[in-house]
């Protein structure tokens, strides 16, 4: 058996997120039933960290036990032919038996993508969220950098009891313009669930007016209730998640 | 009655190529209905070219005589209301009543995308065709170079009554990598039924190495049969049709 750390990329469009549940195909019960296939014997996957309905990923992560003697190439080639052509293996790298792929994350990349136009793309449909009034960017810019930083971003998420503590460092949020679309990167060393999606949403919300760029501060402030504006999933992809060097090599 | 020329993208995936025929559903037929449909009276496009099965479009063209009173913002939404979301009108405007899409066309530009990678890309997989063994680009910008010009294309193309002449003056073949994945550019007065896949195709050939970048000189000699080697449909797509000014505005 050895333990190897997949790189995964899916177009969320389909399923039922990354987490497999009752009555509905999720990407993690997908692979994991390639994988068996692919290992005569059940494989389970571990991700770094849930996305929801019709969010993608160009970098989600997970690490699996791999029970058969398989070279990286035959692993990748392997279990990509097992695949639907929206999911893809795109890295099998061995890590050391104790690597988590969700406990020892250090950091993750999200980009929320917008085609501002009254006109859908074609090309863009599948992975960008359709705004068609024009949005101000710089209002954007001026309400995400009120966000960046270690806050306590409880305003943004649902209560879990699986997580202790709300306050998270959001290092970067940069909001960019190219022609009608828009992309919003997120860059941290985790978020809290729907914690992307609703502050692209209070992005949304201040690029078209209808918020002050001085209200996101508001957002963070003890008494406020809930950052409801939750831009739709379509939008979303995870870009990456970042490891220490030390993990990897078997 | 005002003449308009129409603008239109398409994911040719699920479509049997532009032109409408029978058995299968072409774009321009989706066109027709739905503006038939907006305008309650028989409406038909002429598209400034045809695009094969699978093969897709960011700027094909087409010219339509409108015979109801509505604005282009009217004209531009009632038409995208009543496509499928594969298929987007993205501009519409008024053009003198001679004006003829095809026949006024001064330059073309396609794009042949390539996906480099024994892996597929999920998020490219649509628009790209996947080439798994490692391309050379400088042996195909070898080959590439050797096309550029006035030339009689014959052999990448097949016998059509319609076509007067297989001599086409192209401008740029260019062929550049960024990571997996390649694109070449052909910016041209015209090409003939084919001619870009046979000239891809005869590319991806030289890359691999099959075929020496002086090759590509000896299928412009007369003597030379059929450029056979047809790059598949999902990696091209019809960028854009130039037209003078002066036929532009009402």
């Amino acid at each position: 058996v050895a333990r190897y750390l997949l790189t995964i990329q899916y177009l969320g469009t389909r399923y039922a997120g990354w987490q497999t549940q009752k009555n509905a195909t999720a990407i993690q019960q997908v692979i994991e039933e390639a994988l068996t296939r692919l290992c005569g014997g059940t494989v389970r996957v571990a991700g770094a960290g849930r996305t929801d309905s019709g969010v993608h990923a160009r970098g989600q992560t997970a690490h699996a036990d791999i029970p058969i003697a398989i070279d990286q190439r035959g692993l990748l080639l392997g279990i990509n032919g097992l695949l639907p052509p929206d999911i893809r293996v795109s890295g099998a790298i061995p890590v050391r038996d104790d690597f988590h792929a969700r406990f020892d994350a250090r950091g993750k990349t999200y980009t929320y993508r917008i085609w501002n136009s009254s006109v859908a793309d074609v090309f863009a449909a599948p992975t960008h969220a359709l705004v068609p009034g024009q949005l101000g960017v710089e209002k954007m810019q001026e309400a995400a950098a009120s966000l960046e930083g270690k806050h306590d971003f409880r305003s943004f998420t649902v209560i879990d009891p699986e997580v202790s503590s709300t306050v998270r460092n959001v290092e970067r949020i940069a909001v960019k313009r190219d022609g009608a679309r828009i992309e919003i990167v997120f860059e941290g060393e985790g978020f809290l669930r729907y914690m992307v999606r609703r502050v692209a949403g209070l992005l949304i919300e201040t690029g078209s007016g209808r918020l002050d760029p001085s209200y996101a501060r508001t957002t963070l402030e003890p008494t406020f209730r809930e950052a409801r504006w939750t831009a739709p999933p379509e939008g979303l992809t995870l870009e990456r998640v970042e490891y220490e060097e030390e993990f990897m090599g078997s």
